[in-house]
């Protein structure tokens, strides 16, 4: 019978575990959420990190702008790095388009970047050495071997080429040893390939992309598709059908988005961890 | 007919390019190459840059340490990362066990960078904007392009996963839109991958490892290895049969070296127009 990847569960005892850590330390961990002008979904996003934060005890401030600049922002970040009781910064992306994004992440101490996305923090991941991952990428390891799956050896099919998922992602199936293909918009014979996959990992962003026949049976299907049809959400999986197929999938939602919102928490830990030049892996 | 991808000529030719650009350039190009202790290997290394770098009217200095530390070779570097002579610094690799490797390294400025290895240029080639990139995996994409063999959603399997070749090739293909899947120790039935790819590129160091079965009719294969045996030298590919059944081959010697030793000369030119402000790409 497929089984679930159930997200929600998972988020939940992990979360329990991680309030233990954070009750144990004496400083109060706090991040600074910043936002500038007015996109919807990004307000529902924030609002859950500030709502996810208080429950376990992590302040969570928010700066935002309706409109801004650059320098304006990088003037506001550096401030930010250098303040102590600030222990993490996330720049709420996308940013309007007058803004710089790279030169704004960039700014962020590679010490308090709480996503993961600073240069320096890319490279230690491509290194393969200790540092902050991207929330995204990190949820779905841990959610994979919070049900036990073994990575090493195994052959990883990533479909969609984001800083944000796909390309990060990549990085940490490899660093656990598996075999992993990256797919995108010019792959030629998508099926081809996911057929021979033991785990398929979907982030694109189109309902159905993956259909019952691209998928082998007992295999594993990630789906970090969020889409919105007739006021439903729905991955980029054909759920139904592909989860009478295989044997693990993760629901949708419930499956990923929950451990992207629980790597906020556990990076902010890992963020204080590193400024106290303790281990964190 | 089996075609050779001749490492030499495509070198031969891109130089005499080269060659017309530095010429035009009023200032002198220099490098400095820094190596420590007595690997035999990297003493031809340097002597063959050396010779290049001449050849080409690039000026390049050596500076070899019999013992050093950590400290003293990041003084060293600081020293011509400040000095307004020195278009390029390279750190000829590997240093004795003593050295920390990554610190040396990082503290390359990233202008002047001509392995691309820093943290900074590792960064801008995985978000795939303007930088340098290491030679082995520019020298296979200009070797490719030389050949007008199209990368774009062609499934290409790299074996290796070398910070110096495998990584950065997988970006440097991933940029160029082809669909790659990363082998390494850990893959599991290497064949049943490299037979469904358009093109291999195996970088391990072991002889013989891509053996006539495991390639598909008409596959493009780019062998990185350098083995001797015997006294000869070799590739990781069973060249005689492996070349009557693929469309495009490397030879070891001639073709993949050659393209490594070139792009010394393109990156430090690439390394030149940076610190003007000047566009590579």
């Amino acid at each position: 019978m497929t089984k679930l990847l159930n997200g929600v569960d998972c988020k939940n005892k992990l979360k329990i575990k991680l309030k233990n850590k954070i009750t144990k330390i004496k400083d109060k961990l706090s991040i600074t959420v910043i936002s500038v002008g007015n996109n919807e979904a990004s307000k529902i996003y924030i609002k859950n990190k500030i709502k996810e934060c208080n429950s376990i005890n992590i302040e969570c401030k928010h700066l935002h702008y309706e409109k801004t600049t650059t320098n304006e922002l990088i003037k506001v970040i550096k401030k930010l790095n250098k303040d102590k009781n600030t222990t993490g910064i996330l720049v709420q992306l996308p940013l309007p388009k007058n803004i710089n994004e790279k030169l704004v992440i960039n700014s962020i101490d590679k010490l308090k970047d709480i996503d993961g996305l600073t240069e320096t923090n890319i490279a230690k991941l491509y290194n393969n050495e200790p540092g902050i991952i991207p929330c995204t990428a990190k949820g779905i390891i841990d959610l994979l071997d919070f049900y036990n799956i073994e990575l090493v050896g195994k052959n990883i099919t990533i479909i969609g080429r984001s800083n944000l998922v796909g390309k990060p992602l990549f990085h940490s199936l490899l660093n656990k040893n598996a075999t992993v293909t990256l797919c995108h918009s010019k792959t030629k014979n998508l099926k081809s390939i996911t057929k021979k996959s033991d785990i398929i990992i979907v982030a694109v962003g189109k309902p159905n992309l993956i259909t019952n026949d691209m998928v082998r049976k007992n295999s594993i299907i990630i789906d970090v598709g969020i889409n919105r049809i007739n006021g439903k959400i729905c991955g980029d999986v054909d759920f139904k059908k592909v989860a009478k197929k295989c044997e693990y999938i993760t629901p949708v939602p419930g499956g990923v988005g929950p451990m992207t919102v629980y790597e906020v928490l556990s990076n902010t830990l890992d963020c204080y961890k590193i400024q106290q030049n303790k281990n964190i892996r």
